[in-house]
């Protein structure tokens, strides 16, 4: 985004291609980068209830108090850019969620980020759907290039949460693609009216993590590293909540006895009885 | 694709639009049915080596051995109806290399299925990354309804292949979500250069179903009941050609000494492993 002074307000249209409406009572004069500001937020808001092809730029307009002709001054390329803009600006909110505080087990931080990003998801509803289903009349090599910077975010984010500097191609492999599993999930929960408990998908997303990350250390160790790392640094899951206190202390037992703790055993020892299920 | 006589041949150019270069010696006859298919995987060969943006309808006539003119009457819409019909032929026989026989345990159906996937990823290249990777010129709402279609048959014969008839909302999820990470493993795999193994790729993928079906269970019993069916009908992995003959018969070895032959134990119990790591 450029800078631009925020102290000029609205730019009058030339005399040349006048407003043909009538001005309304509603239009005020904002500071230039307000305006901007504030025209992103109003097509966000419509991006988001509507698909992109049913948004109008006379509908921004209409919703930001503004006239068409001023909508164009700020995004001359008409509803393209405008939806780039705001694209970006939800891009650049949404990367600024995957920034949590590394405190709490890993599973904790996950499942943090995950609350963070469904509630992106749940915020931009019809424009997130729209945008990342393909097809859309506004999707370009821009916006993809736009939403690639968004995954790749994801994934630095994911690597340094996970301590990694340097990650092979199948620890990269790995983190591509639960992060395409978390992708596809909002998206069917968007698809399936918001039916299943978000509580219960972002916690499937975390065990998911695990039990994708364990099939890798099949096969990478690198990976079979990071893993060992990550379960070490997990507590039980009765720690997140789920359970009274002291349950957490389950951790010091011996394995045997925690096997057969059912709840109270970590989500990894229940993958663990589950895959002993034959 | 509508039906069309077979006997007719090419149709003349209408005078008022002649083919303004002069006809080559190399342009044949050919009847209509066989020109369209012609045309169709002269088209496919040539998105598939270039993304879209970069095939000219002029390329397509010249590898044909046709006239522009002669390529618009076959696909009147131009580049864009080609690139759909292109798509739609390559929709088809993606889907039908879905249809494996049900013989061998569900890895090796499984395997076998992915084995074709990758023979067709590495067959339509460029244009197959392109097309997944969206923002490209050619991608449409059709386009995009396309590649739903294939992914709706990728999830319907997985589940026939789970023996499921009424799959609930968790169990679709995770034949979804597994679908999804193969194809953006596939991506991966292109866009390094094929540097990773394919075989290896496909393991690892054989592997992520049965983790990620594992961390499913954890929350479905509908999930649960298929992975311990699929579970009970799989053989260690000895038997899948990685060990010499008689090691598969490790599989009817108490739980506890199986656990410790480390190769020889089948992926679930490996998996295990991995995940009392800590």
């Amino acid at each position: 985004m450029e800078a631009r002074p925020t102290t000029a307000t609205d730019p009058v249209p030339a005399p040349a291609a006048p407003d043909p409406r009538p001005r309304r009572a509603g239009y005020r004069r904002l500071p230039v980068q307000q305006r901007r500001e504030q025209l992103i937020t109003v097509a966000l808001e419509l991006f988001a209830a509507r698909p992109p092809e049913e948004v109008s730029l006379d509908d921004v307009a209409e919703a930001a108090g503004a006239s068409r002709p001023l909508v164009y001054r700020y995004f001359a390329g008409g509803k393209q850019q405008l939806y780039e803009a705001a694209l970006r600006t939800a891009a650049d909110e949404l990367t600024s969620r995957f920034a949590v505080p590394l405190a709490g087990t890993p599973s904790e931080q996950l499942a943090a980020v995950l609350d963070g990003y469904f509630a992106f998801v749940a915020e931009h509803d019809a424009g997130y759907s729209a945008l990342l289903r393909g097809g859309s009349v506004v999707e370009t090599a821009r916006t993809s290039a736009i939403v690639d910077d968004v995954r790749r975010a994801a994934l630095k984010r994911t690597l340094r949460h996970l301590g990694v500097r340097e990650a092979g191609p199948r620890l990269t492999l790995l983190v591509r693609s639960w992060i395409a599993v978390v992708e596809g999930a909002s998206l069917t929960w968007l698809d399936e009216g918001r039916t299943l408990p978000v509580g219960e998908l972002r916690d499937w997303l975390v065990d998911q993590f695990t039990a994708m990350a364990a099939a890798t250390a099949l096969h990478d160790p690198q990976t079979a590293r990071v893993l060992a790392l990550l379960l070490a640094l997990e507590e039980p899951e009765a720690s997140r909540g789920e359970q009274g206190p002291g349950a957490s202390r389950a951790q010091q037992e011996p394995q045997e006895s925690r096997a057969q703790q059912g709840p109270q055993a970590s989500r990894a020892e229940r993958l663990r009885e589950v895959l002993a299920a034959r």
